[in-house]
């Protein structure tokens, strides 16, 4: 069953620098059933696309799930080839002697269902018509995506997850992981997350939805691979990418300081959406109705955080799905385990997990008292938790991002 | 020349009720020589549209100029019709008795330079060519909107001012006058602002500009009145909507709760935009390609969050010309005193004003610190300032709404 993680080993180790996971190579798991997702509605069969990183020991009871925010994907840690500049988004904490130390833990990722990067989403085909599922597949649930997620753990042969670890989204499937599978779980890492989120990051998802559905070329969901509502996605991630940030690391990495050329992002798959570098140039002179002499005003960038910001929504909709985007949005927007439980400390009364929690202070999407909630409410059903708030100023992102303190905690809580 | 302003009390005394300013008219300053903007380019000539309330007396030294924000008019009190229900922006501290009593106070209010409510913008015919100018219109700062309310106050009569007032981006036009018309402004009175904006301001204006210039009914700038980019306008305003706003009053208005069907805005002028409503319902059975008994996931409005958005976004294109928008944010986005003239201190110089700068603990937008920084400017120039930090959870629209606090500090400043 897991010959596969050994394989990836050698693999790994024949290329690896020391300390890190190197060579990875993903896979499927194909599940031929039918899924019914929390809505009633059923899909044929999925696919998760996953790694995996160190390998799973004789007891298996060595298993650390690592669950992936919104944008992410299964690729946390390692390198795809020798030329891969760009490791997996968590290869700071994963690998030989890291936090997640790989050379004892058999660590494992996989893109959630609804997603776009290998796994069943609305940009695959549904085997009844040949035809991407579009706005017909089901909507999905943070409890779908666990749902989903234990069906691929059991067919690997894990029989109980020495912890699982997330940040953001990866937070919430932590939380419903423990909950929804008590005995399976041994430690719960949950960061930068929430049970419920409040009424402003509905609304940033909400512009970010409208965005995407307001551009003509979203087409009620139905658009060509790598076509579709470009624009829309692009404006959606940029604003996105303003709340995974703070005021205060914005101010020191980019302040007001005037524009750079930047160079353009990879674009494996695609071309550029039309105009948002070109369009965006001064207009030109053969522009009807303008005479060639009169001047015009130019908006385009001045500022080097503007010309981050377009960058970002580029290189975004390079790699993702928009009907994945509305999807996961909404996933997280109804995620809600007070409502859903009748309140927080009836929605943990069935946890055996011993968790974590970790808030920072400068996250303002995910802020640190809907962390403390999530301990406080876990105390007060009786469970062991702890909660740590780190002091940084890189906001929602600081989960993701270099930090002795916050490898220290994850060392000390995997221990 | 102020006669104007005499008819408009007789008229209004005749309506108001008592302690409020009652029927108001606009009225158009019309400038007939060239005007020059910062960046050198000139247009033949420009209207400013405007409104006054009280009376200016014998001396000409009760003059009280009041600036709007990014999205304000001249209709700062009072109503246009016996059966206006919504009063001017700023009607509860403007009025008979109220923090500016305009019983004393000869109270002025134009529509910006480069606006869209009746002064010249990029919405207005250029005379040269019959057309409205759109890109061809100058870009404009913070300075030029302060000079052309000059030429307009000057027209009027008024000889100096008791004091000019304004919040966010009339902040930032209160700070320009005291130091560009040192001897013609008596105090200042700036809130929620700031005297240049950090890389997050920015960066969400930028966003706003790239859901309009990415539209493709931005055309260039050249789009019909009433058309153009109205989805990327509805985007740009949903966002910046959340921005004025605070998490915690996000939460105790709007919480998590589910939605109710909300009455569409009054559309004068022109129809809903394609589809901020209808087209977000669940998709028709005769969709293309999708079965029509296939269940299909709805994008639809869920919390009343998200309604209030859409709401704030229908309405808003309903009154706003999308180039005005992309010139507005583009000058709050380049004032920057302290880069114009070397630092603040030296920005301030020659500050006659005695100052009052007011921040509100709950505004990320412009945050206190920011204020705070004005003031503490104006001090080390040596100049007559005080600083007031009031506890709201508002966010940045708290200069706006009803605040005894805010009202006190007024009218005691006034005085």
């Amino acid at each position: 069953m897991n010959d596969a993680s050994y394989d990836d080993d050698l693999l790994a180790a024949a290329h690896a620098e020391p300390g890190e996971v190197g060579l990875v190579e993903p896979r499927d798991f194909v599940c031929t059933t039918p899924f019914t997702f929390d809505n009633g509605h059923a899909i044929p069969g999925f696919t998760l696309r996953y790694e995996t990183y160190g390998r799973l020991n004789a007891a298996r009871d060595n298993a650390v799930l690592v669950c992936h925010a919104l944008s992410g994907d299964h690729h946390c840690a390692g390198i795809h080839s020798l030329n891969d500049k760009k490791p997996g988004w968590w290869n700071n904490l994963i690998g030989p002697n890291k936090a997640v130390d790989t050379n004892k833990f058999f660590v494992l990722c996989c893109n959630v269902i609804g997603g776009c990067q290998g796994s069943t989403g609305p940009s695959s085909p549904d085997p009844r018509t040949g035809r991407p599922y579009g706005v017909t597949f089901p909507a999905v649930t943070i409890r779908d995506m666990v749902r989903t997620q234990k069906l691929w753990l059991d067919s690997l042969g894990v029989q109980s997850l020495y912890a699982v670890i997330g940040g953001s989204m990866g937070g919430m499937q932590v939380l419903q992981w423990s909950l929804e599978y008590p005995a399976f779980v041994k430690r719960a890492l949950a960061m930068a997350t929430t049970a419920r989120e409040g009424a402003q990051a509905i609304a940033f998802n909400e512009v970010g939805r409208q965005a995407i559905l307001q551009d003509p070329e979203w087409n009620h969901g139905i658009y060509p691979k790598n076509g579709g509502p470009r624009v829309g996605l692009a404006i959606a991630r940029m604003m996105a990418h303003i709340t995974y940030l703070s005021d205060a690391s914005m101010d020191r990495k980019f302040g007001r300081k005037a524009v750079r050329p930047r160079p353009a992002p990879p674009s494996p798959s695609s071309p550029p959406i039309s105009g948002l570098s070109s369009q965006l140039s001064a207009p030109s002179d053969s522009m009807e109705g303008i005479d060639a002499v009169t001047p015009v005003a130019s908006f385009d960038v001045r500022f080097e955080v503007e010309s981050y910001l377009r960058y970002q929504g580029q290189s975004f909709i390079n790699r993702f799905d928009a009907n994945s985007y509305l999807y996961i949005t909404r996933a997280l927007d109804q995620f809600d385990l007070a409502a859903t439980h009748g309140s927080l400390e009836a929605a943990f009364a069935q946890v055996e997990a011993a968790t974590l929690v970790v808030g920072f202070t400068s996250d303002w999407l995910f802020p640190p008292d809907q962390n403390r909630d999530i301990a406080l409410s876990l105390l007060r059903a009786g469970k062991r938790v702890s909660y740590a708030e780190l002091s940084t100023d890189l906001g929602h992102d600081s989960f993701l991002l270099e930090s002795p303190q916050l490898y220290d905690l994850v060392r000390g809580f995997l221990t």
